[in-house]
């Protein structure tokens, strides 16, 4: 059977295959930093050059910022997009590794062999199961067993700059039927998923002015108005006793998941006694009667991510300040309207200013939730496929994160996507030392090349 | 008659006070800065000479600081206990000054003419008010009009560090029946005041923790506890929509102000639509029902002088943070117990806590109000004494702020205190181009041989 065959290939070809992730890894394609730029453009050509090795027509496209490498191949339906980023974060503090970042080398741990070293998980050890998938595939059949574009990015972890500019340009190039993202992980090491839902994201600042200026408490302590006081006061009526926000309209476009999905999240098992323990709490703090499973990947929230105003310093200050503000983020599920829940949020908080404040906003960005359509009989092949490879069924899952990929795929491309990735919770991404677990790139060149052959038909 | 010779003393040396105010000005006694320690003790000891030459036994007395002046004078009752300050604050940025702070020189200005220098207001044209008066009436009479222990301290701009100390080690040096105070200010220009009633403090800062570290908001946003959420909902349930705070049995050892106070405060035309105008306010913020001047001289209350928490830089991050603080004090009035306030506060705050949270506190200090016992005969005798000398009737006003050496005399001393001083609020102490009205010194210095003449009978 030709799925064996390509499985069996690369298993055997799986130290040659680490070899190749190897010479990618030692490029240290920091985007950030301005002083690695040659080094993007190194990665760059490298996956150009990688790419042709299968017969792919590939090239590094030129942007303001670092390249972006589109490759062509494969012939029949259905045509896939594949996307995944070459750029690394930086590593400082370099003294927290217990080796050089971009020298990797397989380790030994008490829960597995790992591949140590930056990018290993985030992003190109992830990438590269796809590209070694593939490979296996052409080297058994031939050629790809259907359409299919790559697209890997320089820019993911400084912001994309260049991302939407890109898409808008070059839409043509990179038409599909659907994108496979490889940018996540597994639910646990025994249980893979596809991120079916992603949490969009509301920001707004909240700048709350009372007096003119900065008083003495004792001149005017009671007779004037402390815009921190004022402050308090909305974001403490932002939530309702029940954990519920009350911006009107708030829950418009929110609906509960279906009884499928809430099966399958049964059936993960979660330990949400150790998700919240291992940062020192107990209790989940969301809508009352939520899970909370249900509370991070599928319910709105409103949360408080800095507050300041008046004197924060050592010691005492008697001052009644002039200013306080706040920065207050909303994510949002199912079918939210960022702009109208911004209008209503704003409208709610100028109603409850008293006399004497003014109050100004500040828009920290919008986007909406990424809802896939599950329905699509890609989705159910692909977990069946994985379910195949791994020793626990695969899930459909949430995130309760933004992947600002998908919501561009689907508003500029018109593409859904299916986000499958292998890293696990521990692989220490953005942070020193991290890993990929050998199993994760073993079994998920093994999970693409399955689902490669479902999807193919 | 006796007084009136004094005051025609007073109009015809005038010139000669100005020139020994001149000569304490010059030396720049800034008391913060260790640059100036041989400067404050030159004043000190300028003032011990100054007092020897109206026959006053003084010295300068060293302390870890810098040294306390004490001087006796006089015989016969009552004893009174004469304190004011020879130090001075910094004088940056001095760009700012219209001239050398520590050269001090007669200006005309559209409001009359000021004295323009540091310290002109704050303290030492104040002191020399009192010192100025005595030298008159023992120029006329050859002998003080009753028992004086003169007390200059010369560390009150930094903090008072060797007060207590000093007070404690020398209260029987410092016994009398009377302090006299000059360190305060005109009701306005033309009304001179008492200070009777003076504002306690008491300082907390609230420091609530949630989740172990900060987390990202993406992950764990709506099971996370959020301690900014916490915090502001604690602040918020901290005042009733009347305005009054809601800590239990805040209001205990608060009485409303007598009759006679109420009928004062109204005939003093206070412009509470000018003060709250000034800082771009329109209406008083304090407990409903009452007037302005209530809410700041005569009435407790709860501010936030400072929050914290959370990212609070330019741009977002999603951060849902461990930590949340704010600073949060307390003024007092009446009878009110700083101590009970500060336990039944931390059990309330406490008692608010929503699980997987801790709260620790932080003790900023604790002093209650003063309340001057005004049916002492003195008080009234000094009021009419010093209605007799300016345009309007003397009132005994607030203070929103503390004077913590009134509160020192009471509990150290068992010493009342009448605050009597004749700045004005647009002075500028601690600010460039500090003045003192010609009129604050001259009919300042009448109306201390006024006040003594009554209080000696």
């Amino acid at each position: 059977m030709s799925l064996e065959t390509v499985l069996h290939k690369i298993d055997t070809d799986l130290e040659a295959s680490l070899d190749r992730l190897g010479a990618l890894l030692r490029i240290p394609s920091i985007s950030t930093d301005p002083a690695y730029k040659a080094d993007c453009r190194r990665a760059a050509d490298w996956l150009v050059e990688d790419l042709k090795s299968l017969g792919i027509e590939a090239a590094a496209h030129p942007t303001p910022g670092h390249p972006m490498v589109v490759g062509h191949g494969g012939e029949g339906g259905p045509h896939l997009l594949f996307y995944g980023h070459y750029d690394v974060q930086p590593v400082d503090p370099l003294d927290l590794w217990d080796r050089n970042p971009f020298d990797p080398e397989i380790q030994d741990t008490p829960a597995g062999k790992v591949i140590r070293g930056r990018g290993t998980s985030d992003d190109k050890g992830q990438l590269m199961t796809f590209v070694e998938a593939c490979r296996a595939w052409v080297a058994v059949h031939g050629k790809l067993p259907c359409r299919i574009t790559f697209f890997f990015e320089g820019e993911e972890e400084s912001g994309s700059p260049s991302l939407v500019p890109f898409l808008r340009e070059h839409a043509d190039m990179l038409g599909a039927d659907l994108a496979l993202i490889c940018d996540t992980g597994l639910f646990d090491p025994d249980t893979p998923a596809i991120t079916t839902m992603l949490r969009g994201l509301l920001g707004e600042e909240v700048i709350v002015t009372g007096p003119s200026k900065d008083l003495h408490s004792g001149m005017y302590g009671g007779a004037g108005r402390n815009p921190i006081r004022v402050l308090s006061r909305i974001i403490a009526a932002l939530h309702d006793d029940t954990g519920r926000v009350t911006v009107p309209g708030f829950y418009e476009g929110v609906d509960d998941i279906s009884s499928e999905l809430r099966a399958q999240w049964e059936a993960l098992g979660f330990d949400a006694a150790g998700f919240l323990g291992e940062v020192g709490l107990s209790e989940p703090a969301g809508e009352a009667g939520r899970s909370v499973l249900e509370q991070i990947w599928a319910r709105p929230t409103c949360e408080v991510n800095g507050i300041s105003g008046g004197y924060a310093g050592d010691g005492f200050k008697t001052v009644l300040p002039s200013v306080a503000s706040a920065k207050i983020s909303f994510r949002l599920v199912g079918n939210q309207d960022p702009l109208a829940i911004r209008e209503r949020f704003r409208a709610m908080v100028q109603g409850m200013l008293p006399p004497d404040c003014e109050v100004a906003f500040r828009d920290h960005g919008a986007s909406r939730a990424s809802v896939m359509e599950t329905s699509d009989p890609a989705f159910e092949l692909a977990r069946q496929a994985l379910s195949d490879e791994w020793p626990r069924e695969a899930a459909f899952i949430g995130s309760g994160g933004s992947i600002p990929i998908a919501g561009h795929f689907k508003e500029m491309l018109g593409l859904s996507s299916m986000l499958i990735g292998f890293g696990r919770d521990d692989d220490q991404i953005h942070s020193p030392n991290e890993k990929y677990a050998l199993d994760s790139f073993h079994k998920g060149t093994r999970s693409w090349a399955r689902i490669l052959a479902a999807l193919a038909g």
